[in-house]
């Protein structure tokens, strides 16, 4: 029965031990998205993880578990957080780093993904890290490379590492996350972060609520959600169909947070304004913002979390942002030790 | 009597030895201006910087001091010589450094200057070299962040390793600085590097005249040159007032330099022009560049320093910048081993 | 007799003891184009590159030839695999890198390349690889500076490592290079890449064939491609002139390729379009497309090669691009190998 082998709890216990009998579940060459990662994948990141903060607390927070490989960070879209996530996130594990941004590079010159990937791969480069707005453009990659490639976030689509190291962020504080609930509230049609929680809450049988005005909702969420991106990313036959993902949908957010152990804000992009998607910041402030009245309807202690950056007075108000409650800084500090365990047990499955 | 205390000689003699005992003076966790360096916090880095100097002559030129550290250059102007500076410093001392220029970065998505550098804290940073347009930019983000701060320049405010590194060329030339007569000269109005040095040679008791076309002169210079910027920058409560700097004002350059021992000629921003302060480059450069005849009337060997990048032929002419009295190059030779000092001690101090 | 002298064979068989004894012959302090090359220093790059081959197939690919070095890129254009092809090979030998690209330099505020590069010296770098736009910039950067200077692309006149790999490529697959027939194809009017590669080939002893449109051909090939690029570079009397290498030219691809034991394509600027010096993007690869039919008049087994980003279904069918014979990506990858060759035999020169 797979239900009772995946059955065992995420549990924040594991230390280097468990950690390395965990390992062995992980076979995975790439990390695109985690709608196909298994519960003992999931638990593998999280374990390692748990090792790494540990790395971090040393006074020299060092280890050369990636001496003399090479990480490329392809950004087609301009980042701070998680490009200078992942750069440190390999440093710390001996890995030499080279940065392309758009601009700056040659694919002004019109070359073609294909081309610049396969060329850093015969530059000599063992894992990329790449953002693109085209959501699949890794997954087309992945196909094309021997390198491990990571999604950094592409489109609309994923982004894994944000998704799991909410799951560490969250697991570190509530432990077991079966029957949690989780509200994720703000733009879910165009959030790539929304998505790869979903996935991953659902995994680990947490209750997701998702919150947006109808407008920003996906249409057909969320039977819908993945299956054209599958297709349009890689044009492959369609695996096993996965058990689709449970998930609440709530237009009211009060109604939404109502017993929350956590309340996840989304980052509204402000152009969604221009494009008649929503008729004033002020407007959906009032009606989807995150504060403190609506946040004492959620679980006592309940957290807060935003995957940044944030605008602050609109999806989320500063006294809930800079709260007790808050471990949105949390979030970004685990980020780095999550992406250390992600390198980590792709360098260790080469 | 702090004046017997601070009236050591800013001396060049300090070695190895010397550098450890004066270091004890220093309890400062940023460095954002010259305006509160007490003399023998200046000490203590020229003494410093004398340990790098000897590092640099090393084979390896490297020190292990900051290793497992990690610096983050935030440049929101576009800088060569300051970025690639305190880059290598920093590897030098074997840390990792990591660089966020504005294009590039998700500043772009309107971040708040306040969520970008906690970001950048908690992704890891133990050091955060800023540069920014606004005048005051880094003391707010000194106030909020655990990070060492270190001003790159902010505005027209201040520049301070500027001012620390072309007092470690003088001092290295002319030992103690008391009663040195140093002129300035160009745009001191909109100058950060003039106004840093203006502070540190007050300080070590250098006569500092600065000398400017009256447009290009501050209101009510020096008086009210400084407390404006402060209290637009934090808004904190005034501190008690340190004394003024002394300076003597002059607009005519051949006066100015007459018996000086050290003419530091300015970049002159050509943009000035359009903005109606100038009526052109020939006047400015006929009346304000240093040529070889005003030189003439300096000290004989007088220093010719200049902080780069140089309009040759307008502020100074070719003659001059490449004459044996430049210690142009070696004001930026020099800012590396002062960087590596500031980053020395902050280290140490943490 | 110096045709005695430089008749060795330019052999693949030369293993790490062969390049020491070979090293010796390396004298050179600046690598600017293959004019200048003798045979013998062609020889020790390849051997050279024959050792770092076998660092790159070590577990850790890395060796600290260059620890404590600096190495500074400055790219006035953009580039994705040359900046990165350099940076590895730093890397790769222990130094570090500081990448200046244009936009987030202060040249931005019009300083001049001499200032530039003379910064970027003092601040402590010993080699310096620049990109520029102008043919001849990095001439003239050389004369100034006691960096070591690698030309990596000026203008439309030289790309000399390059042409290095491209050798280097060529010798390992097909051994001594003298009398094999190379043709390279397209628009070897504004290609570095041709011309560097001609130099190489003749000085080996290779048979050169340039192949283009009339439009596309220089004035006078190849007796006049020289002397003026030389003189604007850097306006020094010219030297004794080297013996001019020969050249075959046509204009027609079927008739180049007869007997080719490579056939180079060149990537086709598609502005050249819009200058009108070609009618249109089908009629140009009608005309000198490297397709299937054109390379089944090579000599079997002909290596086909691509100094890339490729425009596939232009210079380049898809088909050729991705057979067999192609050694493209072997060319990536071997460029970090001379890359690091380079870099080795320049700072053992110093």
């Amino acid at each position: 029965m797979s239900e009772e082998r995946t059955a065992q709890p995420v549990s924040a216990a594991g230390g280097a031990t468990a950690a390395l009998e965990v390992q062995s579940a992980w076979r995975r060459r790439h990390v695109l998205d985690l709608d196909d990662f298994s519960r003992s994948e999931i638990e593998a990141v999280m374990d390692t993880a748990d090792a790494m903060r540990e790395v971090q607390a040393r006074e020299v927070p060092r280890v050369p578990a990636l001496r003399g490989k090479t990480l490329v960070t392809l950004f087609y879209e301009a980042s701070t957080r998680t490009r200078a996530s992942f750069e440190l996130a390999a440093k710390a594990l001996g890995a030499d780093v080279i940065n392309i941004a758009v601009s700056g590079s040659s694919v002004q010159k019109g070359e073609s993904l294909y081309d610049t990937v396969r060329t850093l791969q015969a530059v000599g480069a063992q894992v990329l890290v790449m953002r693109h707005g085209s959501s699949g453009a890794p997954y087309l990659v992945a196909r094309h490379v021997q390198m491990n490639v990571i999604n950094a976030g592409d489109g609309w689509h994923a982004h894994p590492t944000q998704g799991l190291l909410d799951l560490y962020t969250m697991r570190s504080h509530l432990g077991d996350l079966r029957g949690k609930r989780v509200v994720i509230v703000g733009d879910i049609a165009h959030s790539r972060v929304a998505r790869s929680n979903l996935w991953g809450l659902s995994t680990v049988g947490a209750q997701v609520v998702m919150c947006a005005p109808p407008t920003l909702l996906p249409y057909g969420m969320p039977s819908r959600s993945r299956r054209p991106l599958r297709a349009s990313a890689d044009g492959a036959p369609a695996e096993e169909p996965l058990a689709l993902p449970r998930v609440q949908v709530e237009t009211d957010l009060d109604r939404a947070v109502e017993g929350a152990d956590v309340v996840m804000a989304l980052r509204l992009q402000l152009e969604r304004m221009t494009s008649g998607l929503l008729p004033s910041l002020r407007e959906y402030a009032r009606l989807y913002q995150v504060n403190e009245e609506r946040l004492a309807r959620a679980r006592p202690g309940a957290l807060v979390m935003h995957p940044g950056p944030m605008n602050e007075g609109v999806e989320i108000s500063p006294a809930v942002a800079r709260s007790l409650q808050s471990v949105i800084e949390e979030q970004v500090t685990n980020g780095v030790a999550v992406r250390m365990a992600v390198l980590y047990l792709l360098a260790r499955g080469r």
